[in-house]
């Protein structure tokens, strides 16, 4: 969406009432594991869904752009109405969210890997030999102990999983337009930290330091005896969806990669729940206090990144039975859809468009009985990028002014 | 597709062994003859690109833009994966590359009319009464003879067909931001090149140096003693799209000006064939060297032009039976789409959107028995523009990473 029309939709923006409520089930969208074979939500039982879908608008949105597979990161984003281009969050503070740690405007994120070095500092193994998460949480204690920062700098560093964890620097002037340090190959060093610009080269300096002291105090260490650093990336704070859509939002959603991007745009995050009957029960509770709620539905991307069909399609019809009660509460406005799709057939995030369903009282009907990909495709709302649905959603909430006379 | 989009697909390509077949349909798109009628692809009978159809994502691809009639080489350059607003040819280079004209870095192109002036330099006939093709080549072949070009200057002079020719200067520090010196009217004189830019006026200068001299030449010719000049244009050499895209493209197309298009982005351009069995004999002699396959069919186009209806039908026909043996192949990507419509109806090219057919193992189904405009409109593809295929296609072939994580 182009800046024109987010000026213009600032100017538009009025306050009522009305509640919306977006569904966001992970992975959705599917596909035929064999040609001509239904697709995981069309070989799903899916009553709810299907009498909803006569009564509603159906369409796909494409989540980042044509042919692009999405991260979660960009895929969420859109959805939030925010363009995944503009605002292309760093891999570094996407790791970040994922682990809920909590960055700050000061701070500097990468993410590293315990990789395995020889005795002249070649890599033998740049995932050092995928240590476990426990044997990668011992290193990062000692690491913790050990490393001295600089001055005014505070350094963090955290275990993500297997091999993998998170460093962030804090202080002020840090700069992330560093290159990573991984040189991608084995039988040569680690990369030094350089800056792509001057202005990371304090920033660089101190990367380095650290470096060096990692390798100190892992050097007794047979596997993962040094670290390699990739995805640096300043925290920058997005402008809240208060400020961009008018919006009071509120998120569930249990997993910390959501749960950051849904602070990351200001939406307030509820405590964690343990299942969907308590997700339920929270959006009740706080119905009366926010105008926009964000509902994040995770087992349709697990099981679809299994490769497992009947799994997924069994997700799928637990979350069909989620929409009675959702619409219970009678929002203004109810959208299901998803940030990305994630096929059984290919066990992984893919390109292909998403379903959307949208439900308000000012809805044109596809004649559609069935919620379905293929219903989506040539229903009223179209095919169109994913950041498009956020003003749709206002649109159909009566919160957008009309533009011009 | 924006830029953001290219910046970003350029950091997601991924080298692999799968194939992508691109057969261009020239003009494939059709209209009804009557209200109510048939299309000339709803026309013809098409068993292998309906049973195809059945296993495959259909949807439009829209050109270059809403309501735009596309000449051949935007329609092109969009399919391949160029904004054609972005590289929009000159059309004097267009005429080069449609004549098989070998344009260099250094050339300035236009084209040119043959005109008929009175004896005070007044024009009476614009196109000198379309005179033959002969006739223009006696005249070339005067300008040739006659002609002293600057030093550090060549000149070429071409016939093209009838009263229409092409005009080259080589040489260093050309610029092709000259206003045409056609005035468009009968009773005024030619205009003089004027430079658009200042850094023009040279070339300006040279331009109106072979102008005089051309008076003078053809002073004596009865009909065509003058020459108009237009579409002066640069020849600027476009990235590669081994360097855009990542692949390795071969092109098979007769005419010239598809040739020359293909050599614009960096295709391999196949030797003349004189069927389209020979076609299919080249396409597979070279597949193993290869990854991307663009292969041009013309007949629909020409067929459409001549606006005959069972002639374009039949075209179609042929179309339909070399589609078994490109699918001998085992492409992993195989497309069918047209760079514009040209309907029988109006026997020209038109605006309207064009059929698009996409198999791969990848494929959402719209369910549809036949390749038709009709099953295309509401296609899991949906309606986008032309230049978003090449990033689908990509994708299908599984050359593209995820962005961000």
């Amino acid at each position: 969406m182009d800046e024109g029309v987010m000026g213009v939709l600032k100017e538009l923006l009025e306050q009522n009432d009305s509640k919306i409520i977006l569904l966001v089930a992970d992975g959705l969208g599917g596909l035929p594991m064999t040609p001509g074979g239904p697709t995981e939500l069309e070989a799903a039982h899916t009553p709810c869904l299907d009498a909803l879908a006569t009564i509603s608008s159906l369409g796909l949105l494409e989540p980042v752009g044509p042919g692009i597979t999405p991260g979660s990161g960009p895929a969420h984003l859109a959805l939030f109405g925010y363009d995944p281009f503009r605002y292309n969050i760093g891999r570094g503070v996407l790791e970040g969210l994922g682990i809920d740690f909590q960055l700050t405007p000061r701070d500097v994120a990468a993410r590293f890997n315990f990789a395995t070095v020889d005795h002249s500092g070649r890599l033998v193994d740049r995932r050092a030999g995928r240590i476990s998460t426990e044997e990668n949480e011992r290193r990062v204690k000692k690491l913790r102990a050990g490393i001295t920062p600089p001055k005014g700098i505070e350094i963090f560093i955290e275990t993500v999983k297997e091999h993998r964890g998170l460093v962030v620097l804090r202080g002020d002037g840090l700069c992330g337009e560093i290159h990573d340090t991984d040189p991608q190959g084995l039988g040569v060093p680690a990369l030094p930290a350089r800056a792509v610009d001057s202005k990371a080269e304090k920033t660089a300096a101190i990367v380095n330091t650290l470096i060096s002291q990692a390798a100190s105090i892992l050097k007794d260490e047979e596997k993962g005896n040094m670290i390699l650093l990739r995805g640096f990336a300043k925290h920058e704070p997005l402008p809240t969806m208060r400020e961009r859509y008018g919006v009071h939002a509120f998120a569930i959603a249990q997993y910390p990669m959501y749960r950051g991007l849904a602070r990351l745009v200001g939406m307030t995050v509820a405590p964690h729940t343990a299942s969907t009957d308590e997700d339920i029960r929270m959006l009740t509770g706080n119905f009366p206090q926010y105008d926009f709620f964000y509902l994040h539905f995770k087992k349709t991307d697990s099981r679809g990144e299994d490769g497992d069909f009947a799994a997924k399609v069994a997700a799928i019809e637990e979350l069909d039975k989620m929409i009675p009660e959702i619409l219970q509460l009678k929002p203004s406005v109810f959208a299901l859809t998803a940030d990305h799709s994630t096929p059984c057939a290919l066990a992984m995030h893919s390109w292909h468009p998403v379903p959307l369903l949208l439900h308000s009282p000012f809805c044109r009907l596809s004649g559609a009985k069935r919620f379905s990909e293929r219903n989506c495709a040539g229903g009223p709302l179209g095919l169109r990028p994913s950041v498009h649905l956020l003003p749709i959603l206002l649109a159909h909430a009566r919160k957008l002014m009309k533009f011009g006379a």
